[in-house]
């Protein structure tokens, strides 16, 4: 391992760079701001007889599911998402799930890879976030130093296969008359979550209290402003968990693959025009 | 066979109503213009066993193949995609290739069906030509009553497995002072195709003479206007046959499946908000 990097080292470095500084073992932190203006993406990588069924999932729920990239079977490259990505080493953080049981979290999979795996890329939020923080409309967890909170909705998704369950969903408090722009915003990335699914009463999409979160904190929600909800990249997660594959890995929660692809790029296909 | 009807008893019918006239065989011909607003789709059945190649080939080559729905395997309804689509007699007129060859056009693909098969819908150009036209752009082909024209490029695809080749496109003459509205508007719909991927001179895409397409027909170009080209749906049909699959069915060009969901929804799945 090479000497440590601090996330503040790699603030202002590209995509490229900040790879370079995971895969060497020298950074193995959050990625959230790192490579300004590249696609960062959730990842899952599970065996070839289950990537069919989680393609289809992943197409009949899109807006949890953003497809962003998919591996060739066996090979861990990634051209159509960046340069020299080696996706048993580029990632910051894995979490290894045997039977749906988490039983490993680790910087380097290399000595888990077989010829059996496919790697299937997916959007993630902090896409549309830097959107909508460009465009002046607040995000209350960056603001507070926090973990964006994301709950179990009753929003059932479409299944296939082996693949079933509700959505996850974020939570942002927006300023009444910011709720029409954050949804336009928003809505111009599907390759990561598009406009919201919900505004409102919690109640309406089945969370009791948003106070208590199923993960990352809770956030303070001001006089005009109103909760408002998007799919959420914990989704497909969640779902690959129930189904119990005998192997799979994804990334650590906010430990994402940076892609060189740009986040407003048309399509996330490199050189594509 | 019931009784036979014609494109105009057809013309402010539901999606319903024109797929229950192809079910029974009462209509066999184009869908364009049919079921205004309404997502009308590409088709591709294939055996399972090269779905999954198919699927990583569309995902990496977004803009001539947008999947817009996938069925089960074996399974010939796709309820993401419309109430009680049965994708065996659904669509007004098939195509069936073996081995890479033509070997059949039939209105009727029930006997062909086995467990084996799972259909893969994408986006059409229908979509962004109706959007083009409400915002006051000519689609001159529309305007001739003609095909629309369209040509082997030399813009290579991404390959995946078995699938691989040039992107073929189509050509709009879009006159100068509309181009950048042309882009603008089907940039809209990554479903049908999205923005254009080239404009002006053909041979800057291999195009050697724009008087002679490969499919379609070809079209006049006026003073002031610039030829404009746009990934096309055939495109995945070619590589499908170059691909040689034992089995292989498509829909005859024109004779589309007319999907229950909006061409301007957020997403392709039913009901999904």
């Amino acid at each position: 391992m090479s000497k440590s990097v601090s996330h503040t080292d790699l603030i202002n470095r590209s995509a490229a760079d900040v790879r370079a500084a995971i895969r060497t073992g020298a950074y193995t932190g959050q990625t959230s701001g790192l490579a300004a203006g590249k696609l960062q993406c959730n990842l899952a990588i599970l065996p070839e007889r289950f990537a069919l069924d989680f393609l289809r999932f992943c197409q009949r729920n899109a807006k949890p599911c953003p497809v962003v990239g998919v591996g060739d079977t066996g090979n861990p490259y990634l051209p159509t998402l960046g340069h020299d990505i080696d996706i048993r080493r580029d990632v910051p953080k894995y979490r290894v799930f045997r039977d749906g049981v988490l039983t490993d979290e680790t910087t380097d999979i290399t000595e888990l890879w077989t010829d059996d795996l496919v790697t299937v890329a997916l959007g993630c939020s902090f896409t549309f976030e830097n959107a909508l923080q460009r465009n002046g409309i607040p995000v209350r967890h960056v603001e507070m130093g926090r973990n964006v909170p994301m709950y179990r909705s009753n929003l059932a998704l479409v299944p296939a296969g082996p693949f079933a369950g509700e959505m996850v969903v974020t939570m942002r408090p927006i300023p009444e008359n910011k709720i029409a722009a954050a949804y336009a915003i928003s809505g111009k990335y599907p390759q990561a979550h598009g406009a919201p699914i919900a505004v409102g009463d919690p109640g309406d999409i089945g969370i009791a209290d948003l106070a208590q979160p199923d993960w990352g904190e809770p956030v303070d929600i001001r006089p005009g402003e109103v909760p408002v909800y998007w799919a959420c990249g914990v989704t497909p997660q969640n779902v690959l968990l129930d189904a119990k594959l005998p192997l799979c890995i994804t990334h650590t929660p906010g430990h994402m693959l940076i892609a060189d692809v740009a986040e407003d790029a048309e399509t996330t296909v490199l050189n594509t025009k």
